[in-house]
């Protein structure tokens, strides 16, 4: 029987962890991997404290920072949670089996996909959802990136350092994302930003070799010439185990309490991405582990 | 006029100038200096991403990351906001004058004075609030800390590695800091930890000699020999130019909106220590710097 679970290893998992530890709570953290969005960042630049760093080196130190402290971790993916006579049971995809008197949600979120003819088929074989991840295979050739806000925006400024050259496709009038990245991008003369371009179809035979869209402005259909696909439009967040312990919000983001964190469960805090608090960024989410282990913290102090 | 004035140069403030930067808000961030809590905090272990390192390193580092943005710094304090016509009027006590169009207040928190006799009399002759700037005095030397929260904890770890002895005065039946601390003030054999200890005068001739407690428990008074003593008895918040344009609460804390910091004043956002935010804890503080701004953005977009 664990003081408290943590469900995630990104930044606001960890920083929960280490807050917990602090506290001398005996805290398990599962997670399948410390990798996640932030890990998946090509550099990140607003994260307070580190000018330019890459997502995975940051990940890689807070990792570190947390295994300076008196926690165990456990390699795996929670299936199922239930409460019952007060207690969190947590059944893990690998069979394992633990009991918590409080549980911390921070699972954060995946890539949304598309949902377009192609995009499933071709899925490791031209079309992706980690720039950093799988870019450098697209080295000197012609990309697309569909999605036009900030992560959009940062995986067509990557991809433009070694590939040919960029479509960055966004549906809306304008780019959704930073000033600062967008007018990068406008500098960057291999980078396409295609506004009012709707992707309709990822074509190829083994490989993709093209991506159809819809011009709105012009109303007519367009097909470009593109080794890889890269989706960059939003996230789902990784709430599947949790059931009618949490409400969800019309993002199906787990509904919490801004100042404390619980959900409308007990005992059942959600901190980072994966809840409704309105921005998806590392050092809220970092704020909202510590918050939200405070919380715990409090909640097993007074029961 | 700027879109944006942040006032405090604390971890909120920072943040909340790197995140309006990055949105190419042409900001203004007026403060007396980069210090404030931080800057004070001897070691800081629970900032993500760095195990260990001292406050002043630390705000320095993120003073240089806000640097690499286009942002305008002014070294002074702000005197009074008002609100006319829709924009915000800022005084400082240099006499400087500024309009923006919306405002972050982040001017987090001073120590609170102890108010015992000596206390005044004694400042800056044996009466410190800040260990980091003031301890190395007392090398060699016996001390007293009051207050055994976190901050007192940590006061106490820090004299006890070079003076003679640290008694630790803790008015409560125990510490309310962290498990850690408490056991690490435990392990040092040169540090005692007085409870139910109720500091009543500070006493001595041109500088401080001894400090005069009463133990609750044993029902009389008690006189200790010390060559200083540090306050470490909480905060009081830095809000003494806002008048009526924000709520407060029952500790003098800025009412904000918990999803956007939002006071009550259309425009006029909080973030950090200087809020209601149930944690002051420095990543917790950056996390609302953030939320500050991109929530500062969405008014100035929006309006």
């Amino acid at each position: 029987m664990f003081d408290l679970v943590i469900v995630g290893g990104g930044p606001a998992g960890i920083t929960a962890g280490i807050y917990a530890a602090r506290k001398k709570l005996d805290t398990l953290l599962i997670t399948e991997d410390f990798v996640g969005q932030t890990g998946m960042a090509f550099n990140i630049e607003n994260y307070p404290g580190f000018k330019s760093i890459r997502g995975m080196d940051l990940i890689t130190r807070m990792k570190e920072h947390l295994e300076e402290f008196d926690i165990q971790t456990e390699k795996d993916k929670v299936g199922r949670v239930k409460k019952k006579n007060g207690d969190f049971h947590l059944t893990t995809k690998k069979g394992g089996k633990f009991k918590s008197k409080a549980v911390i949600v921070a699972t954060g979120r995946d890539p949304r996909p598309l949902e377009v003819p192609g995009e499933k088929e071709f899925m490791g074989k031209g079309v992706g959802y980690c720039v950093t991840c799988d870019g450098p295979l697209y080295s000197g050739k012609k990309v697309a990136v569909v999605g036009g806000g900030n992560c959009g925006l940062e995986a067509a400024l990557e991809l433009g350092a070694y590939t040919e050259h960029v479509y960055l496709l966004e549906i809306c009038e304008e780019s959704p994302g930073d000033e600062l990245l967008q007018e990068r991008v406008r500098q960057k003369e291999n980078i396409d930003l295609l506004l009012r371009a709707k992707t309709k179809e990822i074509k190829g035979e083994k490989m993709v070799a093209s991506l159809v869209y819809e011009d709105l402005e012009a109303g007519k259909e367009k097909e470009i010439e593109v080794a890889g696909v890269f989706i960059e439009v939003g996230y789902v967040p990784a709430t599947g185990f949790l059931n009618d312990l949490v409400e969800f919000n019309e993002r199906d983001e787990v509904k919490i309490n801004a100042r404390t964190n619980m959900t409308k469960t007990e005992g059942l805090f959600g901190a980072g991405d994966v809840t409704n608090i309105p921005y998806k960024q590392m050092v809220v989410a970092a704020g909202e582990g510590a918050k939200a282990a405070l919380s715990a913290y409090k909640y097993l102090r007074d029961n």
